[in-house]
């Protein structure tokens, strides 16, 4: 299992850096960024991660970023209590924690803007949304600090368990016979795109095994066909 | 119960607006620090926790910092591997976390300063220190970052997560459903009840909101009624 850090479009190149410091002082190293050039700031920040920056991947796009990746945690300083916008239907840090090292492969942990965070449409391709739970009179971090105390959730805990995750590719199959099936049962059309996101939440929660994964597409596909065949 | 933070000479008004935002986030106002007076730059850092600095106590001495508390924990980067200096044999931030709240009273958390930490005299002051275990290539984290991490380990007890999962009942039902699914797409007898099972195990483990499960039971239920009618 290994993590790879995503900050998407960070503003300040000093938080850039900070991050860097954070991952390293946490034995990670694998960084990519949607953005920005890494500056001077950055470089100063870092202190002696500077090599967290010199080998960081530049990206243009969200979807660049998380290429390859076989899970990936989106995180959200923003907790809608409204459980039906389930896009941000989040996860805690603790609860994240103690699922995450369920998984084998590679596990993106997304960082957004420092002032708007993620995206709706970033938010949505991302299999689970984490969050921090803070004070509701002032919830919103600074982005090293929430990454710092991500990186320390996330490697307090040593202990492997075994590997269960199947690939990004397998669960990307999983989601188009979901989304088929839906297509099949004329399932309402304006309802679609939230229960299609719903699903996905699901299944990042759950964390599925390979064998899982194989038998939930067997049962959507026979629902599929089935369908078909009448 | 009651967390008072305590800055010991730091050399960065960064750090210390940094660390007042951190407190703010998780809740916590009592701050004091040893040393310098609070300038520009504090400010700025502390974003929307400018109150924390306002009402912040500044001090001359270690000792005037640590009066009226009745438990200090002195936080250290540096982790002694020789016992025998027992002054910097410290507990991990997971076990200080573990057994802290069991405390009641006042209980100081006395950050160092950025390049030399807590000096041995202060060091013996504290009734306790603590340090987050960190890779060893790179162990010094930036003041506020530590900060961070220790708020949330903190407090990340008392802020409450939301209730999330639905009832007994409505899961029943839709394992119900699911059952009858696979009746319906004549999914082989043999494999019926290991599937039943892990689908069971799949929706344990992604922890549904209400609205998850009756979305589910909306997709499920069509998929049957269809079948039914053709």
């Amino acid at each position: 299992m290994e993590f790879i850090i995503v900050l998407v479009e960070p503003k300040y190149g000093g938080n850039i850096g900070a991050v860097a410091r954070a991952m390293k002082n946490f034995g990670l190293t694998k960084l990519r960024i949607v953005g920005p050039k890494i500056d001077e700031e950055a470089y100063k920040r870092a202190m002696h991660a500077k090599d967290v920056l010199e080998n960081a991947k530049i990206v243009n796009t969200f979807e660049d970023a998380i290429k390859g990746l076989d899970y990936v945690a989106g995180t959200s300083g923003i907790v809608n209590l409204n459980e039906k916008k389930h896009i941000r239907n989040p996860l805690t840090l603790k609860e994240f924690a103690e699922k995450i090292y369920a998984i084998d492969g590679k596990i993106g942990l997304v960082f957004g803007r420092e002032d708007l965070g993620l995206f709706n449409h970033e938010l949505e391709k991302c299999d689970i949304v984490v969050t921090i739970p803070c004070d509701e009179n002032y919830p919103v971090m600074n982005l090293s600090h929430a990454a710092a105390v991500f990186f320390y959730a996330l490697g307090a805990k040593k202990l492997i368990e075994k590997p269960r995750e199947s690939s990004g590719f397998e669960k990307e199959k999983l989601h188009e016979h979901f989304s088929s099936l839906l297509d099949e049962i004329n399932y309402p059309k304006h309802k679609k795109a939230g229960t299609k996101t719903m699903f996905r939440r699901i299944i990042g929660r759950a964390m599925l095994s390979k064998w899982e994964f194989h038998t939930l597409m067997g049962v959507f596909s026979r629902a599929i066909k089935k369908r078909e065949k009448t």
